[in-house]
């Protein structure tokens, strides 16, 4: 099953969510392209939670380097706006009584076939959203995609 | 390959977007669960004629009934917020100098297990957002659910 | 004196808040039109308060059933539409030093000619917004509606 | 049937809106306080529109100045305030293919115990939202007030 | 060094922030105009803080009366707009992981030439942004001005 | 007088804006440091001339390369980031019934101690924002910042 698209960072970053691969799988597609890519879980009322659990990944899987605030930068941004997706008009969640339970992917690699493009990160979250009641929730997903 | 998963309404209509499977496949799969779905594409500078592309698609294949306003309002506001997902802050296109090329799919159908929750609509969006010059560009997503 | 407008949810919300009429002449009103509503008070710095005790009168006074998502949601959305009047910008109170005391309403009923059109769902708010020193405020008002 | 009251100037404007009473009924309770009122009514999918045609009423009627900007600065604060709570989260109609039907009342007054609080002005809003289709719309309401 | 210029209170307070005049230099550009002004700092990650730093500097230096809400008003959205601007987007810090650390200048007087234009208000802020963690961070400004 | 601060690229920004030096005086310090920049000028009542001016000025100085995607995007988010400074709420101009007098600076540079941090850019914009008629308008500003 074909996962990584090496001209499509942001396809590949949500079908990391949503196929059920084995890990061997994807992390043999992003081999080939020498691309990186993390995957995690996280579940919270507070959207500071969320960029948290994203950064922390993305720098233990050395996807950004956590001393540059460039690649720090790049990440938030694009971190950002995947959470405006999965949100859809305020980045809130508990502050107007809701919650998510996200699955997310950075994927770091080369997508453009001119070199000179150089590298992107993409963030894809997937997940449900919802009242702060097991079942009271629906599905939502966002995608945040920027240069580094 | 399967893509329609019955309690997933948001994810099948993702995949509709993100998978190279025929369009029987598809509608197989959707037929067995006897959930609605379309898909069509559009490229525009303006938010306007998305919302309406989507609509007109919607109405065309009998997905939702473009007399009853309770249909065509929970359509809207689905399709509204997949395209917060899509443009990341504003709403808007061409009027800050950006288009985008999108494929979408609307699925309609009963995703949860309890029956009484009836059905709901998921409209998903997938492609590409940026200046209006080619290449200039990378990839968007937008995810939007409501009952109906 | 007439409060309940069997074509206008939205109005028949407002007016409850608004008019200094007894309890039985609203009751009877809405009985008339066999329509459902309640009313109550929050006043706090927290967006998540104000959602809360909206739904649990709403619950409380089965306008909406508690479980099931599709009438939760419709509540949710409703409500946050009516808050986005009152807040006028982003929807957040304390967290930029401001806080409401508010009335609010919720009727739920059928205000359209065609039956088809179903049930919907009305909130309304109205009281006082500024900064949480008692007189440095003034008035503010919202309304959201949607398909139930 | 009482409209004004003399500490309310946004309930005021909004039952100038809601209330059947005959022009008279209105100006004289106005004239009591010594308040400038004035309606009109406004359908348009532009926002722009609607900021005209407030703006174009009050100063016609003599409820602000138009050759000094701190009062056209009062009045288009107070409006777009107005307008976010008729179009809940975004500014924008027909660029999201929606249009609205509106009545306002523009409402000048001191409102405050305290004579040096001065002069304030309300901004309200009441019509429907919708569809660029007869019927499929519902209610919607803004209120926007402001130091003068 | 000329720091106030009588027509431009936003660049005047700006200014103030970012050149490295002494004390004395501008306190004596303000007093020929009869204009009010301080400065102040705050680093904080709840906007709530910022606004109150704000506000308590404000009157503390006798730029706003306390007492009266109108000026409040005023300077409240002076404020918010000068966050807006800090914020570019959601007036969140803490709320999305990321901190402020900024100067900021209050400026009262009558920059038209018409004296009927009265007195306005600009608020603004320069400094930093970023994670909290020292050194990912850039600059940020924001302006905002009112009439009062 | 000293513009350009080798630490603060948005202040130096800025200061092109607020000072009036003769280009002589920015050029140099600007060549001392071997950063790029450019000002111009634009009044528009679109949002969409105002990106346009500042990415034909930027381009045809050289300050971004134009046939490269990562610099032209990372030019826009610094663009629309410095605009929400501008519109302080949503990024919209005559679809509100305003219009904006802008002169703007664009630095490319490296203003970072760490050599790693590389390239950033700053997009400065400050004028006046109003009413499409003369005098009825304030001074406003933004500032966008990001890694290029």
């Amino acid at each position: 099953m074909k996962i990584v698209d090496q001209h499509r960072i942001g396809k590949s970053a949500l079908l990391l969510l949503l196929m059920d691969e084995t890990e061997e799988v994807y992390s043999e597609q992003f081999k080939q392209l020498n691309w990186q890519y993390c995957t995690g879980k996280v579940g919270s009322m507070n959207v500071q939670k969320i960029v948290a659990a994203i950064e922390t990944a993305a720098k233990r899987n050395e996807i950004v380097r956590e001393d540059l605030y460039r690649e720090m930068h790049s990440l938030y941004h694009a971190t950002m706006e995947a959470i405006s997706g999965v949100t859809r008009g305020q980045t809130q969640l508990g502050e107007i009584l809701r919650t998510v339970g996200l699955r997310f992917a950075v994927v770091r690699g080369k997508p453009y076939k001119n070199a000179e493009e150089g590298e992107w990160i993409a963030v894809a979250l997937y997940g449900t959203i919802g009242a702060p009641i097991k079942g009271l929730e629906h599905e939502t997903i966002g995608l945040g995609i920027n240069h580094i």
